[in-house]
């Protein structure tokens, strides 16, 4: 089977049905009833279709049509002598559910008796070499479900792939595999369906019935939009404050200057404080914060880029973490959001 | 030539120097200098190396070894009967640099007389048809340097490459076409050189002395934390304020409740007084508000998923764009921080 992506946009450049045709020998018809879709779809956005997007509705000769909801442009399926021809769209979002909406059956369709299932396991707190360490003795008996570990930011992913003669059959081969690893990594293993670390966090405040508000300084914001990136998130997410300079942390979130004085922006007692600030501001269940140097410039012997201080408070009290993450300042940033999300995660168990 | 990317990890799956060795038929040798190399990489961080990653000093017999001073795993460079051979570290931060400092100069060595010659010009604010429409005038005239047009989250990237006996040809061929682009497109194109938004946004206010704070409320963090993602941002960042409910809104940004009441959350007055709000708390010369509905629930008749109203406040006054932002959840926030950081580039120009 041949799957292509992209190039079936409106552009001079978009050349994969063209070249399809010519490869298979067919030609290219004007699909009039795609081309009504494509304008119908302009005049839904109120603009009238560029006369260029009409040979988005050149169909080949007998390639069954794949409607694109997300899109203008269709896709195709062809029969050709017994391979399956697939031309899809390259924009994720329009590519995707195409695919799964009507590509999978057809190919299933054609298909043996062989079902594979995929399943992901996140992990966080620990190095690839620990993870390997801690699960080899496991994965290594198995020949089915294969597993492969991927190293992503700063996850460790393990991924696992079943084969068996029906679904249910492939499951369960994953699933026996799944348990004795989640047996060896325990609480590190924050996600066993592929579920970010945002969701994860996000449906156990859901769940619990609680609020979270949060202040950052070196993720500028990272940690709120990783929170509010997930749907509904608006019934547990109150408020955050990106306090970049000393002057917001006081006016914001009420941190005494003697603490930045005594101690810098970056420390301890000024990750507290600021949780706590922006806890009473928001009167929320939960106040989370971070606060760090995430380079390149800005570091110190005592404090080098990379050096983070994260914290947390409720009604419990506050509590704090003190990280040092290698990396870049990108890298360095995403890290620091993620270790703050799992210091809330581990709180809501 | 081969170049191969991953799979030089400390983990049982990470196979490639093996495969390499056996279908090269050379032997793998343990490299003394590389494991003290990767022995004292660990202690860097205060653990001693795990015995596994001993396997990342097996280097291929007469491999050139490529150091990795952001990672343990080394690269290799071999040449087999003519054939160039490179092994390169999956993770980017590793693979980049190494590709760079270590790669690019003994390809250069081994190739002909011809230099290629890429620049990426990005454009806002206008749709890929349009730019085609605009553009293709000019392009279609020219084999070379070949043009290709890309539609990559709301922006487009329109990619030139050129072919000159040296560098400093291809570059004159690129300029010329370079400047009828810029003609056609005039102040849509921000970016000549591959500069992502938050860069070019960033560079003016840094020039100009500017200050900025923005208040954010269906993005969430996203435009604070694209902002923040440039090196040196605290020059001119002062504050940001995730205000994502009503409350907060008031509390932190003085919306009066009244326009809340009367407009809506997502509405014009509330996004102008959002940017005054924001600016007036932090003293800074700019203040950049957005308000919007990015779904997937939340929509009206009136205001359907996607709108967006985005504002900026300066001592010129404070103006509003009203959006309709096609796309899912994390596409519409994208866009709307987009339409944001663009309206306040065209002000600074």
């Amino acid at each position: 089977m041949v799957i292509t992506t992209g190039g079936l946009g409106p552009t001079e450049d978009d050349i994969t049905r063209k070249i399809t045709a010519r490869a298979l020998g067919r030609r290219l018809l004007l699909d009039e009833a795609v081309l009504a879709e494509i304008k119908q779809r302009f005049q839904g956005f109120g603009v009238a279709m560029p006369e260029r997007n009409s040979r988005q509705a050149m169909v080949i000769e007998d390639a069954k049509v794949l409607p694109n909801p997300n899109g203008t442009a269709p896709g195709m399926f062809i029969d050709h002598e017994g391979t399956a021809i697939v031309l899809l769209p390259g924009p994720p979002r329009e590519m995707r559910p195409m695919f799964e909406n009507h590509v999978i059956a057809r190919l299933e369709s054609r298909a043996g008796s062989v079902r594979v299932v995929r399943r992901m396991l996140r992990v966080v707190g620990l190095g690839e070499s620990a993870v390997d360490e801690k699960i080899a003795p496991v994965y290594t008996q198995y020949e089915n479900p294969q597993t492969t570990i991927l190293f992503n930011q700063s996850e460790i992913e393990i991924h696992l792939t079943a084969r068996g003669r029906t679904e249910d059959e492939a499951n369960a081969l994953l699933d026996r595999v799944v348990l004795q690893l989640e047996e060896k990594l325990g609480n590190a293993v924050f996600s066993f369906a592929g579920e970010k670390m945002e969701e994860v966090v996000g449906l156990k405040l859901s769940v619990g019935g609680y609020t979270l508000s949060v202040a950052e300084s070196c993720t500028g914001g990272l940690l709120a939009q990783r929170l509010t990136d997930v749907p509904g998130s608006s019934k547990y997410f109150i408020e955050g404050a990106i306090t970049y300079s000393n002057d917001a942390k006081t006016r914001t979130l009420g941190v005494e200057p003697i603490l930045l004085l005594e101690h810098g922006a970056v420390s301890a007692p000024v990750a507290e404080a600021m949780a706590e600030g922006i806890r009473k501001r928001s009167q929320t269940d939960f106040g989370l914060a971070i606060t760090g140097i995430a380079g390149p410039g800005g570091g110190t012997e005592e404090k080098p880029v990379g050096t983070v201080f994260i914290a947390l408070a409720s009604e419990m009290g506050t509590e704090h973490r003190r990280l040092k993450l290698p990396g870049d300042r990108h890298l360095i940033r995403w890290r620091a959001s993620q270790a703050a999300l799992d210091l809330l995660r581990r709180k809501l168990l």
